[in-house]
């Protein structure tokens, strides 16, 4: 019962099932996309032409039993956003499912018959090409609504319209428990690449599927314990700590206090709204508009298994649903950056970027680039709604926005645009703090927080105590949280699990043991750094391929010779040091 | 008598005349701005940031008497289309007088106070600031008209509505003889560098300045003579030759039956209806509309001292002026690639351009991209002036299309996009004549014909003959119009000096010897190729240093693929023939 590759071909609808070759055979999730988009897709390829690649690959030890906190799914292909590899992943349904099916990896390949779209409904019998033309131009909520009505407990993939105009800020969102499409691949403009291969929407039903080989199931089990015991022993994640009591927006008072919360389009790092937008304000309205029952929840997981249950359902007046989720890099974007401190908007656009297909990081920095370029005055939220609800129609305004920062601030003539590799900044402020200001400049996912997670040591004192201000040894403690992030990546398993297993050695070689049991593989919590180096080497070369140099290791130029309040502080990492982080790449050459 | 430089600061509106320093003591025109843009710019900084510098200058011999066809005006900085160094060109009355208040290079540094406008004065007595705000928002042909109500006979250098809204293609308008902003230094979005410093308009008054000091006189005299018989004796450039006669639009019929006209944003290379906008139906309208009298004309120079005169004037059907000029560009841009072969309308097109304030190559090119992504329909002449319009308001529309190419694809999910570095090709498909993609691909311009105009043996047989559809030596053969061209753009002469000079070697060696008179330096006509070698080593390293690399040396990925009719043809050049057109740059290193 050996893992199996799924080819589907767009350009004749045509699929086949293929044993994973050698030379992927001991990836799962980001290092199985980013070894199918390294040695299959041209790094000089049009990200929307035919030769591009979408790849869907669960984890390592996905759809295992009960692998705590371990259904996210990896989606890969070279990025419109960046133009180099992507990897996005995300939670819901579809990891589990695909992983049950017996399925490494899902390649999209081809383009369709021009104006031609697809829903493609995956079983354990094959492929089935249908029409698309009842879902199209559909908003997520009405698509995963509809497709359930036929094919219900699927999970569902797809694409607002955001993703059928080939946007570059399209996400591919995930169906939820709830069938809700708030789980996203949200970064890098997957949502376009999957447009551009003619698919509206994947369904997975894994009825009948051969589930998950377990190589080494006694291996398996003692490393599944030993995790779960760290994760429910970490202040950070135990049954209420700090994620699941507040959610991840724990962090927006704790940012702002720090001076590292980027306000008004990284104007400042101190936000004087902070608070009203905060997790402990998200939980402060679930318990008053639910006190007498409700919808809303905090502790809500975002995956079938999850133990952490970070996720939210934030409320309406009257307690009903109106978004799930409102996490801490939402409320940030679509509310700090653009000064803006009110919760019922932040919910109401994050509805509208999970509808249309947006990622919320790169909409909100989008708006607040807008705003800087005098299309909105900063704090205007009915603004931002009308913007945002421009994607639908696909009109002008919405074609701009719908693309991200980059292609905003050039149609508003702005010069201040914090991105990287052209994708834009997450919610920490590298001037403030500077190790994530490494990774930002140097992952080679462009700027992305969940690349190498240094705030877990600079702000949350999470695997050692370090100064966010300092620049001193930043290109090494980023290096080592990339390479280890590569690895969780892989795994299926959620970011958060970092925080037990950086603090609680026991933890790290549970989450280790648990992947060597599952894959039959000779590998230890001491291989975790190396496997994700070696990832990480695949990506950069891919990127190096495609043009990208050292200068591409950099922090826009404002943030040199602009004083960041309420520090006062610019970026001083030296080039030197950025090009630190990846020296190793070509030690050997 | 030295030449100056003079430093326009617009942090605090100062300015300061300086002494031309040794290193950019023996350039002119575009070899002083990439002198100076290699120097000053770091090539990291946003083109549209207050480090940024926009360099004027005017050619070698531009203001010396009766230098046949010299009058051009080189505009540098970093480029907001390209990211790279950029140097684009005009004809119109500025050269001459800028040369003649005794300057060199005139730099624009810095930038105001957010939303103020200035319109810069410079006199023999220095530069006033005047406040621009009567001339705000208006499109050139009124800016011209009101600012020569003021300054008669004055240049003008100024930027449309395009150039205030810092779209990434907005060109800089000089003014020509009849004051109409017909000559642009189009390429490469310079318009948005002038409008990020709060430049509106230049006005130069050369009134009392000391002239153009010419150190050997005889030798001066020589040269001119020796280049002055060759113009006059070529078929292309003589009294009653191909240019004067038909303009550059002569060129369109005959790339036509070569097969390399693109067509439908280059999808073909032939045009059914070329015949309707060549340079002989021009000829005919304007016969037909002037037979009585009117302001119609072929033969028209674009500036002082031409003795060329391939430019027109466009007449409407009451013989009155429409538009000056229609060239081979336009008309094919916003013509053939549109697939509207309408002249009237291609000179209407070419009005909004002018006035506007954009490039007409990139916005032909943009039209016919918008046509691929299902904006308009190809053909559609009213469509297309429809959009264009739209730049003048800014609409969110206008303000995609004012971006020109790359920006319009992305709004619009089109993967065939015909740009090299940012910048759209012109009027030369690369898959039928294969010299000239070579130099789309590797100069450092960004796709651009005139940066090495190998067309000369491939097409019209000058300088040799050629196969256009052969790539047998096409590096080379770049390389060597690359670096003439370099020169010739030093100098202050038209690139079409190239055609003569390259048979008559009299004229090539009489074109050298003006310059050594007028710089007494030791240059002959053994000397062009190596300095302008040295011209493009300066623009390879900055580009280097901006992070470009042999990637981006590169035609787009589709014309690697999709065969071209009527020859059936792929881009078949070899990285390896890219790489070496300017693999002597490290050669010594």
């Amino acid at each position: 019962m050996s893992r199996k590759i799924l080819r589907i071909n767009m350009n004749d609808l045509s699929y086949k099932y293929e044993d994973v070759p050698e030379k992927y055979a001991k990836w799962g999730g980001r290092g199985m996309t980013s070894a199918i988009t390294s040695h299959e897709v041209d790094p000089m390829c049009h990200p929307l032409g035919p030769n591009n690649k979408l790849t869907i690959a669960p984890g390592w030890v996905t759809g295992t039993p009960a692998a705590p906190s371990s259904g996210r799914t990896s989606f890969g292909a070279k990025s419109p956003l960046t133009k180099g590899i992507k990897e996005a992943n995300a939670g819901g349904l579809s990891g589990q499912k695909i992983a049950k099916l017996g399925l490494a990896a899902i390649v999209l390949e081809g383009v369709p018959e021009k104006g031609k779209w697809y829903t493609l409904v995956i079983t354990k019998d094959g492929v089935e090409f249908k029409d698309a033309g009842d879902i199209l131009g559909k908003g997520m909520y009405e698509v995963d609504e509809k497709l359930w009505e036929t094919y219900p407990d699927t999970a569902v993939i797809g694409i607002g319209p955001a993703g059928e105009m080939k946007l570059s800020n399209a996400g591919i969102s995930v169906n939820d428990m709830e069938n809700r499409p708030g789980r996203y691949a949200g970064r890098g403009g997957l949502g376009a690449v999957m447009g551009s291969k003619g698919v509206k929407a994947i369904v997975v039903d894994d009825t009948g599927g051969p589930g998950v080989a377990i190589a080494n199931q006694e291996l398996f089990k003692s490393g599944r314990k030993r995790l779960t015991d760290a994760i429910m022993a970490h202040d950070l994640t135990k049954k209420d700590g700090g994620l699941p009591s507040y959610g991840t927006a724990v962090l927006v008072n704790i940012l702002n206090e720090a001076g590292g919360l980027p306000t008004r389009n990284f104007s400042s790092g101190h936000f004087e709204g902070a608070a009203k937008i905060s997790g402990e304000a998200i939980a402060e309205v679930i318990e008053e508009r639910c006190a007498d029952g409700g919808e809303g929840q905090t502790g809500h997981g975002c995956h079938p298994g999850c133990i952490i249950k970070c996720s939210n359902i934030y409320p309406n007046e009257d307690g009903s649903h109106k978004v799930s989720c409102v996490e801490y890099e939402t409320a940030w974007a679509l509310g700090a950056n653009c000064g803006i401190d009110s919760l019922d908007y932040i919910a109401d656009a994050t509805y509208i970027c999970n509808d249309v297909g947006l990622d919320t990081i790169e909409a909100g920095n989008t708006i607040a680039i807008a705003m800087e370029g005098g299309v909105l005055e900063f704090g205007d939220a009915d603004g931002a709604l009308g913007l945002l609800s421009e994607v639908y129609e696909g009109t002008p305004m919405g074609r701009i926005i719908g693309q991200g920062v980059e292609a905003t601030a050039k149609a508003f003539g702005v010069h201040r645009v914090p991105t990287v590799k052209g994708q834009s900044m997450p919610a920490y402020e590298p001037r403030a703090v500077k190790g994530i200001g490494v990774t930002y400049a140097t992952t080679p996912m462009g700027a992305d927080h969940t690349a190498g997670y240094t705030i877990a040591p600079e702000i949350a004192g999470v695997g050692g105590k370090v100064d966010p201000l300092s620049d001193e040894g930043k290109a090494d403690l980023s290096l080592t949280f990339q390479a280890a992030t590569s690895f969780i990546d892989s795994s299926g398993y959620c970011l958060f699990i970092a925080f037990p297993i950086l603090d609680i050695a026991e933890g790290w070689a549970g989450m280790a043991d648990t992947v060597a049991g599952v894959m039959g593989l000779d590998i230890t919590g001491d291989d975790v750094i190396e496997m994700g180096k070696e990832i990480l080497k695949m990506e950069r070369l891919f990127n190096e391929k495609a043009g990208f140099t050292a200068e591409d290791d950099r922090p826009p130029e404002f943030m040199r010779y602009e004083k960041l309040p309420p520090h006062n502080v610019v970026w001083t990492v030296t080039d030197e040091e950025l090009d630190h982080v990846y020296d190793w790449v070509h030690a050997g050459d």
